[in-house]
């Protein structure tokens, strides 16, 4: 056999090898004379177990774990929290169709809330004009009345009572602030701000921090954020086109956010919180804005920025609401008190022992902490992933099917303050999951909207997604995910021609982070989302409001579970093929493909400019083609994304070690230290610029070589 | 067959999981049917070929070895350090008796030389006196009156012209100068310092940097650093009883050093010193004294210190020359210019490729360059590799042996500049030895005297280098290297009693610091030491002297080669365990015991004080004890030490990641981040440093326990 001589050639791993030794003298050569413990231990992928997985996922189930899982708000350490934990553990220790084992882990994590009995106030006066902005969001179905509804806040901003004449300052970017610098004097001023700039590309709220951060830049003292209607409405405002009417965002919803720019608990970076951990002062926090922040609703903010008066703002600083946006206006306060705290939050953890590679693991997690009720953000994730437990606990319980390497299920607390939960447990765990994990999938928002799939991930793991997504039958066409998805979104491959487009894990929009970019694990986040021809929706218009709940999500969203059942049949795939697969089912020619893609920006971006300051990109070209000679073995594949480790690339960016996928301002779509070093040193003009530039040079050439080397002949 | 069963019992992990099953069903039950891959796969350390080994090992060939290397002065990148080269390369690429292949590696490395047309100038004037220190040593025999003898110098110290009044400093320690500070203005002054002080635990000498950065915290100007004939000669000071009439320093000898801190290229901080690297600026350089220095031997330095005025210097601060060491003293000048350039520096690579695991690496080294001729240090390692490589390569040539894991041997360039050659090859190749290294052994002084065996090494390794030692005879003994060395330095453990006592490896001195510090990689220093009861000798007197000749080696150290062959014999018997050993003999129980001690220690020193101040030491005692149900798996084994790195423990020691073993200040010997922390917080009293001590206790608490989960239960 073809795979038979593929193995044989690989011979000189110990794992690839005694497997390879195994299957090749006994397995095949001797048919059915072979013992059950070789047979066990040189099983690959069985195809006919993934069929009756991919046909006990079922759409009925989907939609009770979501009900049962959207009953109460459940805000991170909250009751209704606590009654998911509990929920968590009796499916995860059910005797029928429950996993090996499962339990919670807590931390003790500080985290940031609303005073209750003296909620925050937003209010404008002027001649003849008060308005104080509302501090609930609209009932419209009984969920909105639970008084478990947390008031709209802006997480870790500070408390502060702010006075001053305000602003419309688009979207907080620093050059947002810069032009509108350039005619008004900003000192003690307000600035009304949108969603959607600077945490555009990142995680998906939390750097809204930065509109804060650079507003205090200029002598802002206070900063509020809505929701822009054309943004995510498509330009609708009335209350007769949105929810309950339509899946847009009533006038009244609020995005929540956490307004940090670092993940993990804030008081013990690089630590575990336990209960005896050193916590750094809290004056010490970096990346919180260091002035009061609160988000409102576009019915609020059209009675804020239709009363400014001064210049109008230039065209790309509209928006939807009925009048033209001015720059300057009317006095305003703000008053905003919170209360801080150090609570337990719980991690839910559960798993399927592997039988032949029991301590090689692959991780499949999602956070389970909503802002209210969340039932898209992230519950449709947490369904996902209980009944994808369900079925696989089923065959393990039944003793039909036990996978090669262990399984984990992470169910992560506190992601919304700042991905709480996964950093705590990656901080805790950190050596043994660095040596053991093969990869970790992250399952969040599982459906956006019905279109198509979504997936961003390392290139390494773009095949085992393509292998899987082919499998699956796309909802509501004749055709599978994988040729739905090409239609949607897709690029020119060299080596492929025309394939689906998997995007890059560059940010820290979720758990995948401390993952990908800590650990260096091979990650990958996978959803279903929209038709982009059909709407500019910045995120599903109810998104961190009191309206993401099990009616939207089963009256607008997807009320069939067909997109739910897609992600789960897609993922679950993914998730059995890791487990089960003989050789690790990644791909380093298409990591290869990406690292060239990213070069080829580097080169025509930078190449020139470097030259013009004698520093030259020549070693950064030599090693970027990945040798082609790639031995196939798991031990190399599994730690490929570790070799891109640097703990001291990116000093000044919590938690980011992975020097291709960090974090990066510029865009150019380059390796990210590079890039900002480049536009650093263009806009500076500064010879000690130019010097960061070439060492991160150095840094991306060192790791790349380093990656090389993993993978050349054995020495 | 017991070890039978043990496999059996951990068939848990891929590695042994194969082994295990190929070895329990087939090697063992089926006796002779066995196919010769499973015979080959299944091979543990074959003792006839140990035996076999340790017989060919060859005084002879050890003594021709030392006398070819240590025809001329090999300083790193000099036509002398080139010879060695291609003397290494053709040794290791002889048909008959040289390795699987052999190469060289440079790096651009920055290093530091006297400038030879204006070599450094030392002189004290005063009323009638007026007195040039020498500038090269006295020829006693032709090795000396060799051009290329380096004039003595102290490499990265700045050049410059200073003048000053001179005092006498002790060991130029922080408490050395407050105590003259007390009683004299040192602003302006230069110091007399003696060697042996700061840098007494770690580095043999780059530590010494010290006496001239504490010296210029209190105006000091410049600083002189001369070998105390107390100190090294026990006492003696004479020409007739000093080297070539006995293994004593003469008079003019002068120890040479690199006076920077800091391991690896200084201009390429964590990264491999390739052409196009980027390189820090000069100045930004950190760890090399601020002020000229400049060493002497202790003929100069009499006439210096017999000339001072002033107190008399406390009584421990008085040595062997022939007066009463005062305080202060003459007018003195000094001069010093250097000529700091980048050279390319040669590391010289040779493998054995493994058989089984080629993919996974025993490495062996030793550097290459020396100050003069280095017959000790290193030419007696060197010497002792050399021996070893060939008979290990006569075996493989012959085809009577092949190693199980593949083994690698490093002939580091540019040690004594501070590890240059060892810490640029780990900078290169980080991922890929980070990953598949098993265990680095160190053996660069092969011999400081004959009478007993000395290792330090990770707990790890204990084993091992025990099962070795008993199985060599102690040079001019009727009993094995074992015993003998029990006899000489032992240490009574709670799990075996008395046995020999292995130091650690909590410095820099050797090329090991940047396997074990900087990669978290089992390592060991072994070499044959001094009888402690018959002197007290810092090191042997003709270190780094222009006296560390053949003549000297064969006529004072080791007349016979017979410690030189027992380092061979004990050295090259853990290489081919390493190499060979079916289960890693790594035990982690010592590692255990290891870890017991320094929570012993911390617990005694400080958990009152730390209570004092809220902070609790109970996680840190709940962890400590590793699980004794250690799982005997390869993996976890190789990986154990990686498990304590924590690149951000010690942000300011370069290279320093692994938080057990780190560089430490305290006298406490106890894990280093704690130990200072607390000695400094006792100091100052505040807050922020208690602060950090506890800090400390949350780190060394989490990588204990990391260390711990990766040999808990595979979840």
């Amino acid at each position: 056999a073809e795979w038979n001589k593929v193995l044989l050639g690989v011979l000189t791993g110990a794992v690839a090898l005694t497997i390879g030794i195994l299957l090749g003298h006994f397995a095949i050569d001797k048919g059915s004379s072979v013992p059950d413990w070789v047979r066990d231990a040189s099983r690959d992928v069985d195809e006919s177990i993934i069929e009756k997985f991919l046909a006990e996922l079922d759409t009925n189930q989907l939609r009770e774990n979501l009900r049962e899982l959207t009953k109460v708000p459940h805000m991170a350490t909250t009751p209704g929290d606590e009654a998911t934990v509990d929920f968590m553990l009796k499916r995860w220790q059910d005797p029928n169709t429950g996993l090996d084992s499962a339990w919670r882990e807590n931390y003790k994590v500080y985290l940031s809330f609303p005073n209750k009995t003296s909620p925050n106030k937003v209010s404008v006066g002027k001649t003849g004009y008060l308005f104080t902005a509302r501090e609930r969001e609209k009932v419209y179905k009984p969920d909105q009345e639970d008084p478990e509804v947390v008031q709209p806040y802006a997480a870790y901003s500070p408390a502060g009572n702010v006075k001053g004449k305000l602003v419309y300052a688009n979207q907080g970017k620093m050059s947002d602030y810069e032009l509108l610098n350039r005619t008004l004097d900003l000192t003690g001023t307000i600035a009304i701000t949108r969603y959607g700039g600077e945490g555009r590309s990142k995680k998906y709220t939390s750097f809204i921090a930065l509109n804060a951060i650079n507003a205090a830049k200029f002598g802002i003292v206070g900063v509020l954020v809505y929701t822009e209607p054309y943004d995510m409405n498509d330009g609708l405002v009335s209350e007769s086109e949105t929810y309950p009417h339509s899946w847009y965002l009533p006038p009244s919803g609020v995005e929540r956010g956490s307004y940090n720019i670092d993940f993990g608990d804030l008081l013990t970076p690089y630590l575990a919180a336990k209960d005896d951990t050193y916590r750094i002062p809290k004056e010490d926090i970096t990346g919180i804005p260091p002035i009061p922040a609160q988000p409102i609703g576009f019915e609020d903010a059209e009675r804020l920025i239709c009363e400014l008066d001064g210049d109008d703002a230039p065209n790309e600083w509209q928006g939807s609401l009925n009048c033209t946006y001015k720059l300057g206006g009317p006095g305003f306060k703000s008053t905003s008190t919170f209360n801080n705290r150090l609570e337990y939050s719980a991690n839910v953890m559960g798993i399927i022992r592997g039988s032949v590679e029991p301590d090689r693991y692959v991780i499949y997690g999602n956070h389970r902490d909503s802002w209210v009720h969340g039932a898209i953000d992230p519950s449709s994730g947490t369904a996902v992933m209980l009944e994808i437990t369900r079925v696989l606990g089923k065959m393990v319980k039944e003793g039909k099917w036990r996978p090669r390497r262990s399984i984990i299920f992470g169910s992560w607390g506190a992601e919304e303050f700042g991905l709480i939960g996964s950093a705590e447990y990656t901080e805790e765990y950190f050596s043994k999951l660095s040596e053991r994990t093969v990869a970790y999938i992250n399952v969040d928002i599982s459906v956006f909207a019905n279109a198509t799939l979504r997936a961003s991930a390392s290139p390494a793991a773009q095949s085992v997604i393509f292998t899987a997504s082919k499998q699956v039958k796309a909802p509501g066409t004749t055709t599978t995910v994988y040729e739905n998805w090409k239609q949607y979104s897709n690029r020119t491959s060299p080596n492929y021609g025309i394939i689906p487009n998997v995007g890059f894990l560059t940010g820290a929009g979720s758990d995948y982070a401390a993952f990908m970019h800590y650990l260096g694990i091979t990650s990958m986040d996978i959803s279903y989302f929209y038709d982009r021809s059909k709407t500019r929706a910045r995120i599903y218009p109810a998104y961190h409001t009191a309206y993401d709940t099990f009616d939207y999500a089963s009256t607008y969203i997807d009320p069939g579970f067909t997109s739910h059942q897609a992600v789960a049949r897609t993922a679950g795939n993914v998730l059995v093929r890791l487990a089960d697969s003989l050789l690790l089912p990644f791909n380093c020619s298409d990591y290869a493909e990406s690292l060239d893609q990213y070069l080829g920006q580097a080169v025509t971006a930078f190449e020139e400019k470097l030259a013009a300051k004698g520093i030259s990109m020549g070693e950064i070209t030599r090693f970027s083609r990945l040798p082609l000679k790639v031995r196939q073995m798991n031990d190399q594949l599994m730690l490929l994304d570790r070799a891109f480790l640097d703990p001291l690339a990116f000093p000044e960016q919590y938690g980011f070690r992975h020097v291709i996928w960090a974090s990066r301002s510029s865009s150019v779509p380059t390796f990210p230290g590079l890039a900002d070093a480049v536009e650093k040193a263009e806009s500076t003009g500064l010879k000690e610029d130019w010097d960061q530039a070439h060492k991160h040079i150095s840094i991306v050439t060192q790791a790349i070589a380093g990656a090389a080397h993993t993978l050349d002949d054995v020495i």
